[in-house]
């Protein structure tokens, strides 16, 4: 079930709620990564300390390993990775289609083989709901194919139309079982206005418990983004679920809940944090003497475009700065942490740096949504 | 402050209390590694909930990084990374005297540089204690140095009369200046009896807080560590804690605690957990509907050897037969987790795998140092 709770009446933003199998999930909200069945360097009871409402899995690295089988044994993947809250899986489209030479696609769907061991498997609209039904995810995606950026009109025409086709199989597949499970559709259309709106209205036609925006965050310019927002979300159902993939930087995210979408993913913050990449965000450093951060030393972004007053800048704990700068990761959940030991850590290539970078990383952004959830409340944003 | 609570009857086992400025700790016990200032994936909450009493760092690899500059600057090691209970630094000898052709040793101390960016230093045992007092350890060990195995008497000879001039020049240092932290000795001598009851008797005419057995766990058989114990523990003032450096196996830990030994560290559970090695230790797997162990399976050691009753063996999570194995990791802190989930960690290089399994052997090792005080009191060992 979705409710919008509140519209803002200064954008298209939206208060929401989704509720699933496993609980209810307050809108606008962000899924971190658990690609394989784990946030990497995380507990699940980080994760829900964090205050994480759902993880993302995906259907294309499950089948491969540990594979549906083990998964339908286990009763699915939330006992299997102790995870108890809702899970969405992607149907793993966007992962067969990069793998270019190894796969070929049909009508029918999509043969492919493990790069790693050569192991060859085939995706099919109904397999790839059969497996999301054995990993047993509180929401399935359907499979799409991704076009690449930029590709011809012609191409994304085709590709849009195989996508509705499969789209229509996986709802079918999905009807079959009576379930829990809700099932997405993918908007693709490339950067096609007319395309778009076609996407939209053919999926929107068949009818699904939510529609993601795929085929963006592929290496467009961001103007073209904003665009395909314009141009999707005002074909989309007021109520229902808007979900869209891969997006992005806080930045991205807060001009996307402004259009109205509801639902994010995305792998900067954690593979980022991997790399030692810290968001610093004015926000969480409340309270510090001297801060790193004023509103001259911004660099990506006004503050108008985050929320009101707020900004932030991304710093590389690597950076010799930082070897003897004794303030703490940030004043919430790393407060007893200086940013000396994470470089330290980074620098003697201590496991336990990422794990800190990442519970960082993710920190910001979870904070961050909620900030967005109650800017909307408050009819701020 | 240290205190003899408990002789045992049936061997040279003691129940031992260790007070430290940053607390006291019951012994026999045994000390996780955190070389660089951070064991390895794991955080100092976890390692307080695994009942972990002191941590073990080392001289050498602070003082390369972040160097003990910064960590003055910090008030010491301890608000550094975050761990209030008491820690241990080894004096860096040994990691020293590894490092082959990148040091001199003279009379006056040794001369080395990192590996890594050439850099040079210079390590007196005037200055292995100031470093250790800048790390403000609640335990310092004298600079030594240790020979590798095999090597000649006269070499023996003449490395253990240096690492006792240079023990009496740490005491000297360390007196200077009125503190909390306690100095231990380190035994040198090699496999020599002559040799280790010298050093041993040098070292009490000094008279240390307590006194380490080095040199042992560096390649020689087992049979002559044991030796090794027989000659010199007797010589060793039954008032002060005794610390075997290095080792060992949980086999190898309970026959130390029967010759008199309080105090171990070694790399073993920690490191092995990290290539996917996992003890399986009947106690822990108390409750399991089919046990992996059975008297019979028992590979490594015959029962005595552990605790009465009590044997383990390790298995190697990597393996595919635990690729379908639900059944969970162990029945303490970790049986929200399945050996299957583990398995799939490893195989996906998830870097939680190697988490849950640091978690999973530290367990073991903390848990059998509580079983060999309880069975000490107990009157069984």
């Amino acid at each position: 079930m979705f409710q919008v709770i509140k519209k803002s009446k200064k954008s298209n933003a939206r208060l929401t709620k989704l509720t699933t199998a496993h609980g209810t999930i307050a809108g606008p909200f962000f899924m971190p990564l658990a690609t394989r069945g784990a946030v990497k360097h995380l507990s699940t009871d980080e994760l829900a300390d964090l205050g994480a409402q759902i993880l993302l899995a995906n259907t294309y690295h499950l089948l491969l390993r540990p594979g549906p089988g083990l998964l339908q044994r286990y009763r699915g993947l939330h006992q299997f990775m102790n995870w108890h809250g809702p899970i969405l899986t992607d149907s793993g489209g966007f992962q067969v289609f990069s793998l270019g030479a190894y796969r070929k696609i049909t009508e029918d769907g999509v043969a492919f083989s493990d790069p790693q061991n050569g192991n060859r498997y085939f995706l099919s609209p109904e397999k790839a709901i059969g497996i999301q039904r054995a990993i047993g995810s509180d929401i399935a995606m359907v499979l799409d194919e991704c076009p690449a950026y930029p590709c011809t009109k012609t191409y994304a025409g085709r590709s849009l139309e195989l996508t509705s086709r499969w789209a229509a199989r996986c709802k079918k597949e999905h009807q079959k079982k009576k379930g829990t499970q809700l099932l997405f559709g993918i908007v693709q259309g490339s950067v096609f206005k007319s395309l778009r709106v076609a996407s939209a209205r053919q999926l929107t036609a068949i009818g699904f418990d939510g529609y993601a925006i795929g085929g963006v965050a592929v290496g467009e310019p961001r103007k073209k983004m904003v665009q395909v927002l314009n141009w999707t979300v005002p074909e989309l159902p007021e109520n229902k679920p808007r979900y869209l993939m891969g997006v992005g930087r806080p930045e991205e995210i807060v001009a996307a809940v402004r259009q109205g979408i509801d639902m994010f993913d995305c792998v900067i913050p954690t593979r980022e944090a991997r790399h030692g990449r810290l968001y610093v965000w004015n926000y969480l450093e409340r309270g510090r003497r001297e801060p790193l951060l004023s509103p001259r030393s911004e660099q990506r972004l006004r503050p108008s475009r985050l929320l009101k007053g707020e900004f932030y800048k991304t710093i590389n704990i690597t950076q010799a700065k930082f070897a003897k700068d004794l303030s703490p990761i940030n004043h919430t959940n790393l407060k007893q942490y200086s940013r000396a030991y994470l470089h330290h850590l980074f620098k003697t290539n201590e496991p336990l740096g990422m794990r800190l970078a990442t519970l960082h990383n993710l920190e910001c952004y979870l904070v961050l949504m909620q900030r967005i959830r109650t800017s909307i409340n408050q009819g701020v944003l």
